[in-house]
């Protein structure tokens, strides 16, 4: 099986082509630096001999979007439209029809975020980022309808531990939370301890990835945007958890909310249902505590 | 005041570039006989001299949509991105920020349609068509957003009573059901007397575009989509009312209802609240016997 990963050299495409390798596919892996996403000449070249998925994870994240809005376009929207050209050129030739993961976000809820997030939530985006990632959904499901691709997008919450690599995500506090004061380093919060997050390990998150590619198309119906389960942690929590694994972590947070960071990235309800993502397979973590273990034993 | 028309040789174009001028505007009109729409020269010269307003008329409709997908990619999708490039370029050179009022379409609600539709439903389009309609929605509340477009959707219902022109149009019944009769031809309705549909008069359609388009941008606020006040009426109260303005043209109607037809066009809810365009100073008709009757008068 020929399988294409963008966004190959990212903390999640990393992980995704050692697994996918491990699992004997054929992994074409692209990133920036091999090829311009946006350009038709790469992206055909990727197609050159027949493709049967594709994992697209390459996208200019929330605050890079919304500063460059542009390049934001370029990536998460025009790009994206090309690999589904590619798609839908090969089917026409005759070729398999491509099953196209796209890593979707949970950023196409908007702001004011809702008490509740279920599967039934409109998608209301108030983010450049979450905007293209929510159009890119719409024209999955379309293709998907007219047997052309055969596409699904899985919202991710934020995956921690990510390393220090300014990447220009707004929500990157998640993992610096984590990771600073672990690593003896004082951290200073853009989001109060009231502030909710919703969060997902590697280790989770790929295995989802993973699971949703194998679902077959016909269990997925017409609606082919699914939220991947998360947690539903207060930064709070997430202080007192570093504590019962390094004492000394808690001490090192301090706090200077930022309105504008708490309103879009602070205020995740707990109030959440991944009813449909649970019954397609996909799992969640057990606990803040066990992601944070896991991260600090990985470290040393 | 520059004002730019796409689409504007078509049914409700003519109209509304006629009210533009009458009110003394300086009215660029163009439709794909003076150039591509999706020709990025053709949009480079609509803006030679500073726009103030385009009214995006422009596209193609849910049939020929659906049969030919890459020509409404382009028209629907390209086009109005490469419009949206334009305005912004005008704002960033210094230029005014322009007013975008888009034609877009309840084919942003898809099937099965929902019991009721009222400002707090979700749009999830099931035709390709109502897809770019939606995303073109998300791009301009997104640019809204940031100061760059003031744009703005007016979701638009059936406007009857259209010519017979052949535009690809899969709700063409609606009109052809008053038109045929009435000028003395039989007429075989795909949707059967129970279907409900919902229509607006182009007279109260073109109102409500220049009304929309005179509301200013703060009182909108970042929920730039709005659906048009609109009439719910069964195709068997057409019948009946066209009996009252013609007792012989009921007994031209012959039905022979297309149940894929009838999900997406003949299934729109009676239950409807267009709270929000009521509240902006939009007007739906009084009645489908005043549509009929000014079509009749008009005809002879």
């Amino acid at each position: 099986m020929k399988v294409v990963v963008t966004g190959a050299r990212g903390y999640l495409g990393s992980a995704l082509v050692a697994a996918l390798g491990a699992s004997g596919c054929d992994v074409i892996a692209t990133d920036r630096d091999d090829g311009d996403i946006a350009d038709p000449a790469h992206v055909r070249r990727l197609f050159e001999s027949p493709v049967d998925r594709v994992f697209h994870l390459a996208g200019i994240v929330s605050g890079a979007a919304e500063t460059d809005w542009d390049l934001g376009r370029r990536v998460n929207l025009d790009a994206s439209l090309l690999l589904l050209d590619r798609c839908r050129a090969q089917a026409r030739r005759g070729g398999p029809i491509v099953r196209v993961i796209h890593a979707s976000s949970i950023a196409v809820f908007g702001t004011p975020l809702p008490e509740r997030i279920d599967d039934d939530t409109e998608p209301r985006p108030t983010l450049s980022y979450g905007t293209t990632k929510r159009i890119v959904e719409l024209l999955l499901a379309d293709l998907a309808r007219r047997d052309e691709v055969d596409g699904r997008a899985l919202r991710l919450s934020g995956v921690v531990v990510r390393p220090p690599l300014a990447n220009g995500a707004l929500s990157a506090f998640n993992s610096d939370v984590i990771r600073e004061p672990l690593a003896g380093r004082a951290y200073v919060c853009p989001v109060g301890p009231d502030a909710t997050i919703w969060v997902a390990s590697k280790r989770t998150t790929i295995a989802n990835l993973l699971r949703f590619a194998d679902i077959d198309g016909a269990a997925l119906g017409v609606q082919r945007a699914v939220t991947a389960p998360a947690l539903a942690v207060s930064i709070g929590e997430i202080v007192a958890a570093l504590g019962r694994v390094d004492s000394a972590a808690p001490a090192r947070v301090r706090f200077a909310p930022d309105p504008r960071i708490e309103a879009q990235f602070g205020r995740w309800p707990r109030d959440a249902s991944f009813a449909r993502a649970e019954s397609l397979g996909l799992v969640h973590d057990s606990s803040i505590e066990a992601i944070i273990r896991e991260h600090a034993s990985t470290r040393s």
